[in-house]
């Protein structure tokens, strides 16, 4: 087999029509490794690696190869390396970036397989679980225990702690704990030619050597595959309130977020709607359509806390609605929830948006980061953009506003319109001091774009660092560095 | 001038004895680009620049050369690798493992000269300052300003941001904000060949490639050098208590500081040091001998928190109070105090014992790594080590507790039984699942060791990745990755 065959493609875009065909030894030595039911070569079973959660990006895959363990991984990665056959890694394809789909006839190594969870370190709150865990399972492992995961996103049930790290994923707490790096202690990581590494300790200080575990997470699957990691979690914040505050610009939701996170020690989430897409929302899954035509803005806040620490719910929905009384200049109206049902009736209207938008159409989603304080003037500046490039395409808003990530859906444009306006749009962020990336990664749908945001020099060092780990570009080719 | 005159030496060990001379025209070149004060060859003057704080490490350099901007670090650095010569990045030269003295004759490179402080960005709480700006000025700078730094070591008028950042330092407040690469949100490097790369923007989040803060941050100099640094700083905690709690044990001390940690949202710090040495502080200081011989260990706790944020000195106090009454089986003695003069009276008995011991004989400190709740069992096989390699010797042992980072202080060792000292009690660190280094770096003090704690692959994934940054490896060669 040629090695060309496997050359990248733009996005969007499949290379030719036929599968392609592994050499024989190679799927023998695979099947052999993994055993015959984990290395598959039928287009059925493959179909469901090569396409993602948001159906723009879909290929195809010479095979796809669900090893058991770490050293099946091991030998999976050696075996292919020698044959020189790209490899794409794979969690539960819930990002949105097309950095887990192949596109360019590789094979799919799916590591959901490594669902191993490992007892909790009182000592350091820590935690070893295998790349192949959802989010979801973890949360549900460490409720019983009284303790948390110190992350929290929608797509728990399917995203994996593997996937999560590869990615740099974020979510609905960064603002209490950081991205995915600042709760990554350890990690485990296969190379390109079959070497295991393992920093699992978890040390809470080590300067021996250069830090692993941070250089490999955010580096969606270009330098390394993630088999294990080890994790911070927490004791249980059993003690939450959620307030829905109507606004009537987004200038005053972030004036009040801000203040909100000054002021107070519990905050957890800020979370920033639409009034419009808060409509959609209600009407497709029968919840009561909030607050009036004066509030366009819907900031979504949970405060949380420890009932060991001393922290009761009776204190946070107080504190709360103290600092709510506080703002009411800025606030056209409120709803504040506390127990079980309301926590999940309030949180459903952000949680339920996704899946709302997607059952309208083909979703393009633009995940962008601004400077905090930059966010009203993007959105309005994106908005003419929009109207101006797509004036039929409708644009939803929503994201995790004291981050600065705010989440573009567009609906109504076509793949055309798309790439100009995509461009548009990421300049636009950049030129505010922000970034073409958040928490979605770059993947292969904005890694032709990484030069807006990193210089030559930059791009050279990415480039050298990932021969220093890969130097026969066989993991992820054409993810996240441009080729 | 030919590249071997610049070989690495063992630790302590000064090659030859005669200065080297740069070519004539290279240092012509530096003048040039710095200013003929500011590239000195001087041998007075370069004395000050060629040994470190403890005087362990004593070497040669061939030149000083104290840019004033970054700029002239590019420039600096362009010539000298043009020319093949090594350069030895330095800071404030508080580092105790020889990590920033040149040895084999380098060039050192002084950043001291990089005293920048940027303006603090409110949205985000983070703001950008030069590598050469010492932890205590910056903390003089934000302190009318109401913020502080969310770092805090004792050495902190000396030690500089950028080399903090170099070398991943910990220090006082760790368990509450994590160490140095925690609290970096960005920074600004000029590699090998002088090309400059700026990530200085401090994105809560970002996607946009691999995170060079996160690699450079615990280099020790050895990938880059750093020249701005872009920080988190936070709100003042203007209420603060401290108290000192007396233990019969080391396994006492720690019982009582982890239940602090999960019972209290505000504690800072957890010091832990022996009576023996607070004796000796207290002697050369003129401050009270503390509590009775039933007491071996004293732990120091601070709880800290913000008017603003509704936490007020008495209620820190109270809750400290009723937390060390509770605790009272375990506390055989303790002083509690909230004022200025009693918050620094309490902290000196920490905060002298370097000197303390200083002043005593040459110290040799060994910065160890210790899966917290392991502290006590290394503690006591290392007395037996101590015993039985050099007998004659007196080890005090202090460090912060919860971060399992202990620091070994070792009076009256001969440098020969050190060496066999040294493995033994890092041997014993690594069996035990420590690290032989927590934040002092590995420097070249202990390069020639780091295999006890890193396997063949990943010191050769270090190799590769110095390379990527270093191809010719002019930066501080010999430090950190074994030569």
């Amino acid at each position: 087999m040629k090695k060309r065959r496997y050359l990248q493609t733009v996005p969007g875009e499949v290379i030719g029509l036929r599968r392609p065909t592994l050499p024989a030894r190679l799927l023998e030595a695979l099947e052999e490794s993994v055993g015959r039911a984990h290395a598959v070569v039928d287009p059925e079973i493959c179909a469901q690696f090569e396409t993602d959660w948001t159906g723009r990006f879909r290929g195809i895959s010479a095979a796809v190869v669900r090893p058991g363990s770490t050293a099946e991984v091991a030998e999976v990665l050696s075996l292919c390396s020698a044959a020189g056959v790209p490899v794409v890694p794979q969690g539960g394809n819930t990002g949105l970036v097309g950095g887990g789909v192949p596109m360019g006839g590789e094979v799919v190594l799916s590591l959901r397989r490594l669902t191993y969870i490992g007892e909790v370190d009182d000592s350091t709150g820590q935690l070893t679980v295998g790349a192949g865990t959802t989010l979801g399972a973890l949360q549900q492992h460490l409720a019983p225990l009284g303790l948390e995961t110190t992350m929290d996103l929608a797509s728990r049930d399917s995203a994996t702690l593997g996937g999560m790290a590869a990615t740099n994923a974020g979510g609905l707490q960064v603002l209490r704990n950081g991205s995915m790096r600042s709760n990554v202690t350890g990690i485990e990581v296969v190379l390109a030619d079959g070497s295991v590494l393992s920093q699992l300790r978890g040390l809470p200080k080590d300067t021996s050597g250069y830090d692993i575990p941070s250089m490999v997470v955010g580096s969606e699957g270009t330098l390394a595959v993630i088999t294990q990691v080890r994790l911070r979690v927490g004791p249980a914040n059993d003690n939450r309130v959620v307030a829905l505050l109507g606004t009537a610009s987004l200038h005053d939701a972030e004036r009040i977020a801000s203040r909100l996170r000054n002021e107070m020690e519990n905050l957890r989430s800020a979370e920033i709607m639409e009034r419009t897409t808060l409509l959609l929302v209600a009407a497709r899954h029968g919840l009561p359509a909030l607050f009036g035509d004066d509030t366009p803005w819907v900031l979504l806040i949970e405060l949380s806390g420890r009932q060991a620490a001393g922290v009761t719910t009776d204190q946070l929905s107080e504190e709360l609605t103290f600092k709510v009384a506080a703002e009411a200049g800025r606030i056209t109206d409120s709803a504040i929830g506390s127990g079980g049902t309301d926590l999940q009736r309030l949180w459903s209207y952000r949680e339920l948006i996704p899946e709302t938008l997607a059952a309208l159409g083909t979703v393009r989603k633009l995940d962008v980061s601004i400077p905090p304080g930059g966010c009203p003037g993007f959105v309005s500046a994106a908005r003419d953009l929009v109207g101006r490039i797509a004036p039929s395409a409708r644009l939803h808003v929503f994201g995790h506003l004291l981050d600065g990530n705010l989440h573009l859906n567009l609906l109504g444009v076509s793949e055309k319109d798309g790439d100009g306006l995509d461009l548009s749009v990421l300049e636009l962020a950049v030129s505010l001091g922000g970034s073409i990336g958040a928490e979605h990664g770059i993947g292969r749908a904005k890694s032709h774009l990484l030069h807006l945001v990193r210089s030559p020099e930059e791009i050279d060092l990415f480039r050298s660092v990932k021969r220093a780990f890969d130097p026969m570009s066989t993991l992820n080719p054409g993810v996240l560095i441009p080729s």
